[in-house]
């Protein structure tokens, strides 16, 4: 059997060395258009930044090592041009020079390109990037050696872009991000984006969003934004997102999804059963909803590569969907989500419940807890686990890998009630940060609270609900939100007489706990009570301007 | 409705504050025997250490603000003598006083408490401890505060007498651990454990295995061990275990599980329909298995004692076992288990099968990464996950937590390769260690390769296995096990003719990967051949002894 493979990184190199494991007398050739294979492209902005020091650590295997080990046939700068479907070969490019290879089976991991809007001026820029592969990063690199660089601009504030803001900015450049959303982080909910933009500005990073580009001027040295603004930039990137390198199966006339991306079956296999595609290039389902999607994350590359090797040979696998986890480090905080977001769920009109907590990482008691900001969305008939958001400075990763391997379990609120998590001071709390909020999820759905949301309260305030604030008369008077009396939770129950049956009620605390008691003792006392979910810290985090005004 | 509960620590207070939230007017009193109530008891061996700094970080509550928040009638130094059920009612003593108080329904959780074995002259040992509560915890901190202590002895290396060890040797004393079975953490299999004592030694623990102390002689100041060594010691802590406090439930008829634990259906309730019991005192069903067991820890206690108010407030629950999540800080490692040991599994006659691997907890090429070790166990038919052991400095809690949710979940050891987990450089691997172990538990049960254990390795040798290192000739040349060849994976395949067709084969690595590759190799060419799994790290770690004589 001769299998060859377009494309030597993540998933391509995965599929490769499995098959070899799997099969000792296949041929197997990778036919790689760029001059590394297997190299660590999810390091990239850390070399940039001078965290990985040596270009040689994200160089994991070459083409002599992978024969060695392997028996791989893998061939550098060697660029596919063209599919033959009809004589099942491929037509390749090498150094100018032209040859072809048959095949049995064709498998396309050809990833995605970094996406280049046609903005005026972009092809005079000289001090304009784009982050995809080493040689990308390599330029970026040499330009900052070579050129005196003060000032950058990143263009897009995704994943990408921001780990870019803070390796140029730990470099020493002064950083500003262009983002046309509202928030950075769009995979997140802007509720949860904010306290990264925080963490952003804080580490004097300029974000500016809602805003684009609408031009290069001066070989780039100044771009000029939609509202007028001209900045002036050393080096700039561009990180507004990716799209798949389908063009070879699309001259091939293989199908074609969403996003000209390339579409498969559940066995990875295009509409040429000869021919299979993974990684960043395909189109899957998503797991939560299972509409069709691209998510160009290396994990799922990585499983399908794995996949595809097992299914041509003969194993019973198929690809059941993915799920989007994903985490970013931004300085000191991180922010991670799995599942869909809320202004997913929104757009799909899929019925949701949205619940913020902010525990702790670890016991309070125990040293350097640290207090993180944790979103789960839930479906408010079935308690099903939808999707998660945490952001804080510790157990981020720990916290969403739980909540994806919920989702993956089909797992409901109730189960994360039931989740016996590693307990000791130094970790967790007795009570996990899973835990309570299945707990708080649990509460909504048996009826024994009803929530209002941060972006909720002021309008119903607006139409007479009396918002109560229930934090101590110290707390109230630091900072509250307009409009709120005070009755700490303490008092309340002596204090009940004061408010008025006939209204409405919001109780609002510190993070939403103390607001749940209040709101239980008031339900029970017959009023019609809403706890302000998040409580006051989430609500000054999104509107801090209104108040530093 | 009254309620009243005996015991107001972790699933006590648990209970009495979620009955308020749900019962704004139902009576509730709790009493408790000891002077504080709420405390954080898995903080005590860090306040003793001074991790911990001020005694009132463990006072989580006091029985004032307790009423003045959730109107409880809270009473320490309280303590039930007796329950009288045909009265329903509870006879309390108080200061040498003794009144009563009735119950609708009475709930016990009554803890457990330090098992006191009746060795020789323990009485007139003056210098011996427990540790439970907060008042022992300050008797330890008082009597270092008042004597010279230079030598400790921990009796039982579990999970409180290898914190003690750790924090009393962070004050300053020399620490010796006497442990009666041949290895620490007795809940780890040995060559988990193992690792965990290199770390204890490193830091100049003295371990003591296989031994037990037969008498305290000089008011303690000796202790004398079976095999005759004499230990001096200023300080002795007895962490050899805990007792269900079941004598109230005993002398008032409700029927008794397991070591003395207080019976309970999966509503909680004992044989007594009014009497309901939680916590450390109670027999529960080990989620694997089902078997009965008692498992005294935090977690599973203040989840029982709000699922017991939520049961008593009509809410439908039930209690479906716990599974002995457990997690230990280890100076600058890590120990955490779930699910069954590959020990208990073999005492129940549990088919199972054991892996190891030793992944980094994130990308290599990321600064800082620190391998771990991981032992999975499964059902080789099924494929369902039983248990899983985790040592290393970074990533265990985050590793068991997902381990135990997929148990939770039922997964198997497929679900595993399919989690998608949160994956940047500096958090994970775009394979994840649980990625990473499924995938390896896949081969095992398709069939693609065959393990040989670190404990059978020896003996397979011995009855003329031909045992063949893959790594370099520098690796073998630093270290191999007895016996073992050298033939480099990436020489295999030009020289397999220099393996006799006719010999079962073991090959080995480091970790078991590159083992794994090349039994794939020779299996492919027709040899009955079987991996190291764990590879001569993990052998080695278990015999070293054995190499350094």
């Amino acid at each position: 059997m001769k299998y060859v493979i377009i494309g030597g990184v993540a998933g391509g190199m995965s599929a490769a060395t499995r098959l070899r494991r799997l099969n000792e007398d296949a041929e197997i050739i990778v036919l790689e258009r760029g001059p590394y294979v297997s190299f660590a492209n999810c390091g990239l902005p850390y070399f940039i930044g001078g965290v990985i020091k040596e270009r040689s650590k994200l160089l994991v295997q070459t083409a002599e090592k992978l024969y060695q080990r392997f028996r791989l046939d893998v061939r550098p700068e060697n660029e596919v041009t063209h599919i033959d479907r009809k004589l099942k070969k491929v037509i390749i490019n090498h150094h100018g020079k032209t040859y072809e290879e048959t095949y049995d089976v064709l498998i396309l991991s050809t990833g995605a390109h970094p996406m280049r809007p046609p903005i005026e001026g972009i092809d005079q820029a000289d001090n304009l990037f784009t982050l995809r592969d080493v040689p990308d990063a390599e330029g970026i690199v040499q330009y900052l050696q070579q050129h005196k660089a003060d000032r950058a601009v990143i263009v897009g504030a995704g994943f990408i872009g921001i780990e870019m803001a803070e390796n140029l900015a730990e470099r020493g450049l002064k950083v500003t991000i262009v983002e046309r959303e509202h928030q950075v982080l769009p995979p997140l909910d802007p509720e949860m984006a904010i306290m990264i933009e925080a963490e952003l500005k804080k580490h004097n990073i300029e974000v500016l969003k809602g805003k684009t580009v609408t031009s290069f001027e001066k070989k780039g040295a100044v771009l000029v934004l939609d509202d007028g603004t001209r900045k002036q930039t050393d080096l700039t990137l561009l990180s507004v997102g990716v799209v798949p390198e389908s063009s070879l199966a699309d001259h091939a006339g293989l199908a074609l999804g969403i996003r000209r991306s390339i579409s498969v079956n559940d066995q990875l296999q295009t509409s040429d059963p000869n021919i299979y595609a993974i990684g960043d290039a395909i189109e899957v389902a998503q797991t939560v909803g299972g509409r069709a999607a691209v998510i160009p994350l290396a994990s799922p590359a990585n499983r399908q590569g794995r996949m595809v090797a097992d299914i041509l040979s003969g194993m019973k696998r198929s690809y059941k969907g993915t799920l989007g986890t994903s985490i970013v480090k931004v300085f000191d905080w991180s922010a991670a989500v799995t599942g869909l977001s809320e202004k997913l769920l929104q757009r799909f009109n899929i019925p949701y419940e949205a619940l913020h907590t902010s525990p702790p990482d670890h016991a309070t008691y125990y040293p350097g807890s640290s207090q993180m900001t944790l979103k789960l969305l839930f479906d408010p008939e079935t308690g099903k686990i939808l999707g998660a958001q945490a952001v804080g400075e510790k157990g981020i990763d720990k916290t969403i890998d739980i909540l994806a391997t919920a989702i993956h379990g089909q797992m409901t609120v109730n189960d994360l009630t039931a989740l016996e998590l590693a307990y000791a001071p130094p970790f967790s709390s007795a009570k996990a940060p899973i835990n309570l909020i299945g707990y708080a999820a649990e509460n909504v759905m048996d009826g024994n609270v009803q929530n209002s949301q941060w972006n909720e309260v002021d309008q119903l305030v607006k139409q007479g609900a009396m918002l109560i604030d229930v934090r101590t008369e110290q707390e109230y008077g630091s900072g509250t939100i307009q409009g709120a009396v005070n009755i700490p939770l303490d008092d309340l129950r002596e204090r009940v007489s004061e408010i008025p049956k006939d209204r409405d009620l919001i109780v609002t605390c510190q993070v939403g706990l103390r607001g749940y008691l209040a709101a239980r003792i008031l339900a029970q006392k017959g009023y019609s009570v809403k706890n302000l979910d998040g409580g006051y810290k989430l609500y000054k985090s999104v509107f801090a301007k209104k108040y530093s005004n």
